[in-house]
């Protein structure tokens, strides 16, 4: 099984909570989930900036597999590029349509 | 692909969110997305009303072929009927049988 | 049909959205959803302990056929136990796989 997390919420709560869920898939004993991609866009992207408090978090999941893929769109209105990000981040052009294409494959959804 | 937008929060900033995703995905180059739907209920009905600071932008996604579809329900709730409404907005009897129905005709779903 | 309520905000009336969601697809006319499942997360936990005051509308949609599902590693966090959720909750290793595990089975996803 595959999952998608969108990471969109500019609550910190909503985004500590987004990035526990990943790792407690991770950690999953039964191993069921073989992929999980968070899509960050609109008010999220500061969860995936450098000198973040979620930082270390954001690359621990990195290191274990996640793919985190921020939204170009958001970026470019934010006025942020690619290394203001958490070095292992991809872009995608439009965060949106990253979700609609995952789920398309065949990915499950979610938005903690 | 197709997609719907779940705009079910009653947060303003997650209603502007919400369309300024269905706009990101009529602007998308790749083309990939052919249909945006939009279910509204609960708190966010107010951003779909005549008079309110979003009509233009509901409209203007409206004319350019995004489907926006109300929940009777929550109308009814709100004592508001479809006159109520931006003109060109649809209902349906509930929106999240509509959301169910459109992702199970393969719809991705998200909920900005 | 089938759906998956994802009832993981910590915010009171999102999860109130949530339960009278659960109850309008019940009420629904046109039956068409079978199954309405709910997985409980994160923030949300609350909404089905006992004692709250959303005891008796979560009984109701037990009583009626909804399922709920909580997540063991939310109430290890929070140092609570099957017995402090009202009686019929069900629980799951975690929550995020479960949702993962019905979308994948073809439930509908929504998150209130």
């Amino acid at each position: 099984m595959q999952t998608v997390i969108h990471l969109i919420s500019g609550d910190e709560g909503e985004q500590e909570t987004a990035l526990a869920i990943a790792r407690n898939i991770l950690d999953d004993e039964t191993g069921s989930i073989d992929d999980v991609a968070v899509v960050v866009q609109a008010g999220a992207v500061e969860a995936i900036q450098t000198g973040q408090e979620s930082e270390k978090q954001v690359q621990a999941l990195l290191d274990d597999g996640v793919s985190f893929k921020a939204c170009s769109n958001t970026l470019e209105m934010m006025d942020l590029d690619e290394s203001d990000l958490v070095t292992g981040v991809e872009t995608v052009p439009e965060g949106a349509v990253e979700v609609t294409r995952l789920q398309t494959e065949g990915y499950a959804y979610m938005r903690p």
